[in-house]
Parts: C-alpha cells; structure tokens; sequence
C-alpha cells in the first residue's frame, strides 16, 4: 500500500514468443498463461496498489519442471519468481519487473502423513487448511493458522514466514517447517533439513523461511504436524474500551498463563462481524477480546476461570462463554472471516496494516491509531494478534480517490513509524514486500543491510530471483552494498 | 574424539611477536597470553583429542576490543577464533591452524534485565547459570539448560546451539536468543535482532546461532526471559530394562503430555551417580526414568498422575516421586552432575558421544550401543534427553592406551552411522566442530553442502574465522565447492 508511489523498474522489452515457447516445452500448453487478460490476475497480491505484469505465468506440475524452467530462465536472462495463492498483502508477490511467474497452485499433493513421527511432505501449492483438513482423523494439525488460511498455501507460508491467531501459544511458521527441497535461482536442487529435528551444519531451513522467495523456489515442504488439544476454553471478554481490554492482555500473559489466542476486535468492526454474522456481539462494547486456552483438559477450566478473573479485575463488563464446540467454531468464524465483513462498513476500499509494538505498548498504539484517524479524516478499524503485540489497523477509503488514497499512505507511514519508536516494528508476519521496503533503511543499519544483502547473494548471485523485494539495495555478487558505511540504524543505537 | 586420526593442517610459521605486540597494544599486557604453559589450557576443549595450541590467547574487555582485533588478525593475515567457556565435546573451540584465540571468559557483564519486556542483555562470556540465578528474584529464567551450565558462556551456548534437559519443551538455544551484536569477520560490527520478536528482513539471527563461530564473534547477545514455572512435579520410574522405559517415553509423548523434561540414565550410570550422591537408587534397576511436568498447578497432579499410570502400564517396577524442593533439586543434581560421577567406574577417560534418531528408534539404536560395547568389549553407559531421542553414549577408556583409543573410535563411528541409518543423525547438540566433519559429505549431498559453504562465504569470505569447523570443504570467496556436483548424500534420497 505505502509503495503506491515507487518507481517501479521500467519494463524490459523481451521476446516473450520465445519465452513462451520455451515455457511451453516444459510444461505443455495448458499450463502457460500468456493473454493480456489472463495475466491481469497475477499483476498485484491480496492488497497491492503496486501492479505489474508478469511476461508469462507458468503452472509446473513437479519439482523437475520447475527445475528446468529456472534454468530456461537463466538462460535467457529473464527474472522470475514464484507465487502461492497470491494472498499477500505487502506485494510480496507482485512481478516488478516482469519475467516468468511461477504460479504453484497446481503442485497440491500431499505427499505423505507420517503421524508417528509427526510430519507430512507436501507441495508448495497445498493449501493450508487442506493439510489441516486431511490430519483430522488422526487428530492432528498444522499449528499455523492465518486468517487467510481457507486460501493461502503452504510455500507461500514458508515465504513469509506466516502467522495466525494461534502464534502467541504455537509460534509461526518457521516453528513448523522441517526441511525443504529448494530450486535455487541457479536451477540447483538441494534438500535443506528433512523429516528428523535438529539437522547438523547450518540452519538453511531457517534462513530459507521468510526470506520471501528471494532464494529460490520452494518445490517440497517437510512439516511439523501438531496434535490437537484435548479441550479447548474459549472466552469473549467484553470491554468498555481498548484500554481495558489492553490490560486485561499484560495481566494474562504476566500471571504464566500461555493463551493458545488472544485477539481483539475493536467496536467499529464489532459492527461489521455482527452485521454479517449475527453472533450476538454487543453493539456497545469499546473492544471484546477472544480469549483461548487449550491443552489437557485436566486444569483447563482452572485456567479458564483465573482469565475471567483477570478480565474481570481490569473491568470487563462481562465475561462469555462458548458452551459446546459450535459455539467456539462460530467465535473464530467471526474473527477470521472479520476481513470479509469490512464490505459492510461502506468503504468500497481497505487497506490492512501490519505492525509491532512491545505488547506493554499496546495503549499507547491504540490511543496513537485513533489519533491518527481523526487527524486524516479517515476511519479505522482493528482486528489484531493482540497477545503477539502484532497490530493490524484496517485504513478504510475509496481507492477511485487519490485525495482519500494520499490520506491513507500518510496514516500508514505514521502508524508504522510510531511502531517503530515503540520499540517495534513495521511488520509481524505481512513481510515487507515492496510496499515497506523504505522502512528498512529506518530500522537497520546499513551495515545490519549490507549483511542481509551479502545473504542474498549467496543464494541468489545475480537477483534474478524475485527482485526488488525485502532489500532497498539491489547488490550483485561481485557487488554487495560497500562494506563499512555507517549510517546508523535504529537497531544500531540500542 | 573420532577425529583423533585428522590430518590437521601444518602449522604455519608465525611473527608471534609482532602479533603480540599488536594484541598488546589493543587490550593491554594482562589480556594477553604468550607462554606455552599457558597456552596449553586453550588448546583443546571438554573432550577432544584433537589438540593443537593458538599463537596467543587474548581477552578483549569491550566490543571495541573485538573490533580492533580482528581488524588486526586480517591485517596481519592470521586467523582468529572466539572461545567461551571451551566445554564443547566436538572440537568446536580447537583452535585449527593456529592463530589468535579470543577468549571471551572477561566479558562477562549483565548489562539489562528488562522483566516487563522479557529480555536481557548480556555479554559473550556470562555463564549460563550466573544469569538464572541473576534472575531468581523476579521469577524468571533462561530456559536452556546444558549440563554444563555452571561453567558454559552464553556466547558458547549461541555458537553451539545448546540444548539440555528442558530443551524438550522449551526448546534450544534459537528458541531463546533475540538478538546479537556480532563482529563480522571482516571486523565490521553489525546488530542482529534485538529485544523485540520477528524483526523483518532475512532470520540472521536464527542462521548465526548455531553457525560455530564461523560467522564472526558475538560481542553482545539479547536473551528471551521465561517466567518460572509456577509448579512442578517431579518422579523418577523405576524399570527393569530400557526397553520398557523408552515405551515409557512414547506413551507419555503420545498421550499429549509436554513433559518439562524426560531423561534416562541406565544402569551403569546409575550405579556411578549413586556411588556419588546416595540418592537411593535402586542398583540393581536396568533404567530410571527422570520425568518433570511443570507450570501452573491447576491440573499438574492429574498430569503427573497420568505420566506415572503409563510408566506403571509400561512396566515401572515403582515410580517415585519428589515430595520436597530439596527431593527435586537431588534429583536433578544426580541428572546433571552425572558424568562428573564416572570417575567413580574405575575408567581414567571417557568420550560423551552425541547422536539423534527418532524417538520411535530409541529400543533400537540401545540395543545397538549395547551390541556394540559387546563387540568391541568396551563399557558404555548411557545418560540422555531420551524424550528428544538426543541419545549420548558414554565410551570408557584409558586414553593411554592406543588399543582401547582405537576401539572407542570405532564404536562411536558404528553408533553413529547406524543412527544415521535409523534415519536420525550425528549431534543434538554438541556440534560438528572439527571430529564429525567426515559425517557430513553422508548426512548431506554435495549440492546441499556447497550451499552450506556459499553462506559461510557470505559472512566468512576469507575463511579465515574458525577456520577447519563444521564444513569439510574449505572454500574461500571466489571458489564455493562447485556448483551441480551431484554426489547423491542421504538428505537426497529422501
């Protein structure tokens, strides 16, 4: 969103009848996208002003065709990247530049369920509640859980490292990714990590999760399966106001209490899930806050009762609870179909933020949020990973008008940049994409950069493997950024 | 110890004065060691027998100390290395070819506790328990636990990626390390990470914890805070054979239950820990079973009862329980001191080896250790993090004899391969360092392991940083391992 105004890389003028043909070779007609129309689909993410188109979208079937489609790639000097379901909401998969789009929707086998040693191989293109579907008879799943999780896949997850309501007690994605097999933009095949924990020799499968797909093409994905709780809690706090509920939040964690979740939703999209789903919800209320423990269920409700309690000391006005498991299902229905209720507020445009405060700084962002709001003339909501300190402040407008348009990169910009003096940072689980990528220089050194570029390289020599992202320097092999310049970063001054 | 045998690299003839004027001049005459006698101290680790002695030992006080160092070494052309406490048992901290050690031990500064954020900040060379006990008073700890941690730094904790004990729900070193300030091997000083969770950009942190020191020396390291438990039970399953104790395991883990910690000593170990603490241990039991649930109390006595019923149910002979703190503290003396206890068995040496398999393996891989001591009539006994499957068979010796040297060398080798056989692999915890580095080309193909040296490039282009550690290629900047060789390692095959 904030990129809106980059100044893309002009577009390079190819011979895309020969990429095409090449493309065609490897994986058949039926699974190369070349019209005008077609490839409109591919030019943003989930929410992307930024748009570009890619050359050529291509559908591989097997680790081999993609294989041999980075090295067509090489060969003629074309970048390419590659693509999950395209839910990303910082452009992380948006084609700047142009070249060859990898679409892996169609890689979306489960390879193997191994449930006594908990793991499962499947495609980068399986979906990731697909993988959650198919574990449930054995009464296990896969812990990360976004909102987009009904969309988005497992290598787009492994890009971006991925989050969900569930990360405060489960940990995100790289928590849950064992190994994987990686083209790297050499057309080289390795395998990093594997089915068994603690593989010797560096940590490449760390590395490899998160870094946005800028070191090659995930092909195979060896997951952690996690086994379902015996009981669940699930509680609807109901607060008068943010603060509140804000310090209901510190006053959870600081007793030892690890919530499986903790999410709040504030009064204004309170209004537009209760529109659309009817749950009940006070239309009164200043924030509810759901509130979830799990595990054993012997000493659950003890558990349970001692959040109530706290809620209730930091005055909650009341304390609900879901009685059976319909219940509890329509309660996270409501939180993570919130997104799709935004329609109902009147704005024919939104705009989800990603930041992070230290959770003690919750008030202060909140209070700096509504701030902000009032001083742009636009309307906010927020729905958010509240125990994690991970904001996502909803900006509302119409994208047709660029006065509303200007307003609401202005708010964002002040939001994350408040992140920052916080303490934090200006994403938790978005990534930074293209859209934030002039926050970088902000909160790192350029040394702290020239590091990260240096990684990059060893990967990705010649940056022909999603360009542009996550990085604000291009930096070649023979050329990361010059080493010892010293504008200091923020990270530098702690 | 397997790498008694290496061919080390020939010492290279050095202008030791002149280096030692230099690391004079930065941290002054009593930082800096020069006699052979002194040297001797540094030129090993806990157990290696690989030995081969630094330059000169000197003890920088402040980052800036580092940075001038290494700064120095590069110009002076000879290559350096960080030391903590040297308690590795794989070689790690062997200085290889020489060079300047830097021995971290005088920085050894708390510098933050920061309880409301759940941070600290510490030096390279605190000890591990120095920093529990530092937080004793607020409630808090540091969660890794090696059996080590009366002597062991921090700094070496991050270079190893240690473990212990607690490790099975708590996790390892990764899992609790936020951030470094880290001297690159260039002598640029870059901060990675800091107090606040998922910092954007590329996981560096996560790639240099754990990287051996071959990424340069950490000056400064951000810890996560884990709140106290509110309450644990402790109990000890008392089992006829190993067999029935590792079920044990299984069932417990399968259950559902996260235990705090599982650990199994045999009944050789048993018989020395005894001798040592009177604890009374029943001597003629084949296997106990340490098995800690923590937390809060709500529902911890159903769940230790639950862990004692499947130990009963898996054949316990009895199960024991600590009443008191002081029981529990005894039992967990007896844990970790237990292989200061093995001079008691009558044996002048003894190697602590280091394998992993799948849990599922445990039955196997002890009856192969136990036919292995059987065909090289050696006595090994058995102490380790069996709910990890992180077993660490203890092969006694008398290092004076190069027969029984030879016989331990072989048997680690065959405990090792058949680990790797069982689809686990060389090191849990302790590294690869300079003895299991010909395990490596096995436990990896040649594609994955030129990716491994392409990182180490990225941050180590001369190699001249812990030089001969973890990768047994060398590989300086312009020459990674060539790229596609395609020698088909293990990881492959999967």
């Amino acid at each position: 969103m904030l990129r809106m105004n980059i100044t893309l890389p002009p577009a390079v003028d190819r011979d895309t009848a020969k990429l095409v043909a090449r493309m065609t070779d490897i994986v058949g007609r039926e699974n190369v996208l070349t019209a005008t129309a077609e490839l409109a689909t591919y030019e943003c993410d989930g929410f992307t002003i930024a748009k570009t188109k890619p050359d050529v979208v291509v559908f591989p079937l097997t680790t081999a065709h993609i294989v041999a489609i980075v090295k067509a790639c090489n060969e003629l000097d074309v970048p390419f990247m590659a693509r999950g379901a395209g839910t990303s909401l910082a452009g992380g998969c948006v084609p700047v530049g142009g070249g060859v789009m990898i679409a892996l929707a169609r890689m979306k086998t489960i390879h193997e369920v191994n449930v006594r040693d908990r793991y499962a191989v499947v495609d980068p293109g399986v979906v990731n509640v697909w993988l959650t579907n198919a574990l449930k008879a054995h009464g296990y799943h896969y812990a990360p859980d976004p909102s987009s999780q009904g969309a988005c896949t497992i290598g787009g997850n492994v890009a971006t490292n991925s989050g969900g309501p569930h990360t405060l007690k489960y940990g995100v994605t790289v928590n849950h990714i064992l190994g994987v097999e990686l083209v790297l933009p050499s057309g080289e095949l390795v395998t990093l990590g594997g089915p068994t924990e603690d593989s010797p020799g560096y940590d490449l499968v760390g590395t490899v999760v998160g870094s946005e797909g800028t070191f090659g093409v995930v092909s195979k994905v060896w997951v952690r399966l996690t086994r379902n709780p015996e009981a669940y809690r699930t509680l609807l706090g109901v607060f008068e106001n943010i603060d509140d509920a804000t310090n209901a939040i510190s006053g959870i964690i600081g007793s030892g209490i690890v919530p499986a979740a903790l999410e709040l939703l504030d009064s204004t999209i309170l209004k537009a899930v209760e529109a659309a789903f009817k749950f009940g919800f006070p239309m009164d209320a200043g924030a509810v806050l759901i509130m979830e423990v799990d595990g054993l269920n012997a000493g659950l409700q003890d558990e349970a009762d001692r959040i109530e309690a706290i809620a209730l000391q930091n005055n909650a006005r009341e304390v609900r609870k879901a009685n059976t498991e319909a219940e509890r299902l329509a309660l996270w229905k409501a939180r993570k179909q919130a997104f799709g209720t935004i329609g109902r507020l009147g704005y024919p445009s939104y705009c989800t933020q990603d930041g992070v405060v230290p959770r003690t700084k919750l008030p202060q962002i909140m209070k700096f949020i509504s701030a902000t709001a009032a001083k742009y003339g636009i309307a906010i909501c927020n729905v958010f990973h509240a125990g994690d300190g991970n904001i996502h402040p909803i900006l509302m407008f119409d994208e047709r008008d660029p006065v509303q348009v200007q307003r609401v990169l202005d708010a964002s910009t002040d939001i994350l940049t408040e992140c920052i003096n916080l303490g934090g940072s200006v994403t938790g689980e978005h990534g930074i994409g293209v859209e934030k990528l002039d926050f970088m220089p902000i909160l790192f050194a350029q040394a702290d950069l020239d590091c990260m570029v240096r990684l990059r390289t060893a990967f990705n020599p010649r940056n022909n493997c999603s360009p542009h992202k996550m990085l604000p320097t291009a930096g070649g092999c023979a050329e990361p950024a010059a080493i010892g310049a010293t504008k200091p970063g923020r990270r530098a001054a702690v």
